[in-house]
């Protein structure tokens, strides 16, 4: 089942620049994890924020909170989640 | 370039049920059009609610214009428009 | 999995008492079928308001989706869907 | 009578790790405690974030304040408290 | 047990005089019978609105959801329940 | 005449114990000078959080402004002052 | 005693044209009543829209109440009630 | 040209008794010398609150953004700024 | 001096297909007086919404009155009005 | 392609004058390098306030978050970015 997620990031102000670019090492590195083990399907940059949209996989809500939680920015991330499933335009189209 | 939308259909109360099934019949026909040509790129149902996140592909912001506005429900829609990147995570992840 | 949902329901002015009454009758026996097929696990009026919490099982989203929109008041609810799941607590006190 | 709380925790960014560590065993310790006593019904993780929903059973608003209070965390909860009834279609269903 | 309500009415447009004024002399009514029954504690106009500030005090909840529903502007009202509780700042007054 | 205060407190976290302690002992002594003259009718908590709502008396804006102001946690208060007054209620309820 | 009013205006789309002059004519001729008996102090239009800041002076709450519901306009009024007060700044230049 | 201002003022908790009373001491004598100059019409304080309402005068808008930046709170206030405007019924009054 | 605006049209169901493009018509013609006599500088489309963002220059206040008055669309609009004056950046822009 | 951005600076008060000073004239040097490079078409400093209005071209999404990033005080910035584009009525204004 997918989710789609609404994730804005807030550094404090304190951490120092060291901080930030560790942050942002693990981070990535976390990120290209579950691209690779299909968790993560869609993530996209919204222009001129610090925010994201995001579409992720997950057999189950614990999985996904897991996941989630894995993220080393998780304790800076204001998190909205949306349950998401195929909607009927696409069924119409496929049997089109 | 492309775009995520959250769309939120609210038809008013007056429309007899032939109406809004007609009304549905032609948004579905010009959406799967929309799939067809490329523009409507992916399309999720909100579980629980009227409301879909969409993703758009346009060449211009008057092409992305234009098409919202052919669709027969634009004129009930509630529509927020975000410009859509790719996610640095995303670049990482195809170089690694 | 289970959600819980905020449902507040607003039946326009234009209704009749008769329309209100079917409405609600129809309402309470779907909701009764649904309490017994196991979906609907718990439901609680918000004191003083027309709204309520509930929490429901569904074994997708596809499911809880089709199951909401049976409701005859589907059309006229506005409903916040959260994904809920165990909290540590509860594992913690089971095991203890 | 019972009540839902919406809880959303926000430790502040100063806290150190062992602060968090210990806030977090003594909070635990007495949730078990108050799911013992009959006062802690239910408890459900917002799946993605750090909020819960949570069923209380209290003998007056005295006694439910009192409980609150006593969580270690409390003073960095914001708390949403809505009381609640069972809901007609309990009662219908039980009388069907 | 004490409850403070903040209730706001909003008549619809459409009702004509006659109906505006059979209303009001009917929740007049029973505003007056639930004073003397000693569940309407404290009233207060909120100056320049059609906004109320009110205390009620119930045996249950279930008791203050049914007196409120028994309200002939019910239909109309936006209602806000807050539980409260003696403040210490009383006891202390009280005890000294 | 009166007002309808509903004051929310916000203690800063780097405030020591011993400073929320001595904070807490002022207001309390404060609050209780302030129920002897007559200016603090009525106050409630509201029920699991640190806010309340209060009603004062206050022979001018003058009056009320320096009252308020000589609170010890005034600094640390977010309050909203709703000016209220007898409800044609009250009034059809005393001369029925 | 001085209030701050922010007072909108919106009339209902089914009103006629002519009902709309009735109300313009007997909202403004009331209007200069107030201004004569020295309770409407300043108005202000706020530029490009339907609604005005003003300074009204009463001998009490039940005074400006009663003021307040003698417009015509009333009904379709959302209205933001603040006490204010000389500042000491004023009193400062005053002194000076 | 006029303009209504909603001000409110937020200094920092890490300010010290002596920076506040400095600041509040600049403050007050640039203030006077604004009511001085024409610029500062009316100022209000809105009771119970740090907040105040006031009535500028100004030649242009870079005029008055050039004062409002000389205030020595610049920095820690949030600003809301309507354009005002005789009022209709004001030019009726003075022409009856 | 010059103004941002930001409009949202939003116009009733209950006017027909005539109405409407009446009313479309109009407004354009007097949108185009109002560009060519210098008052209407910019106006933007907001993609995908029926809003728009647009510059003013206007003498006065009352002068942007008269102009948004005058627009036949006028009252079914929201507008947001902000003052609006050339940005430091310009200045040293074209110094440099 | 064209963007109105509604941008709030916040600077944090831990800033020594210094530091401001410098963000200041960095952000100013790179402000009027990207006048200069086509991308800053307008900007309007929003009067009273922090904020501007200003209007950006840019040849894809990916070129605007690479600019707005380039900001020295992009880190303090609250970005509201909406895709704008030519209004019908200015295409009516030039065919006329």
């Amino acid at each position: 089942m997918q989710f789609m997620l609404n994730i804005d990031v807030k550094l404090p102000h304190e951490l120092s620049d060291e901080e930030r670019d560790g942050l942002r090492t693990r981070e990535n590195k976390r990120a290209i994890e579950l691209i690779r083990s299909g968790h993560l399907i869609h993530i996209w940059r919204c222009v001129g924020t610090t925010a994201n949209f995001s579409v992720w996989e997950a057999d189950s809500f614990e999985d996904l909170h897991k996941i989630l939680q894995s993220l080393p920015m998780f304790p800076y991330m204001n998190i909205a989640v949306t349950p998401i499933m195929r909607h009927p335009v696409t069924e119409a189209y496929e049997s089109a």
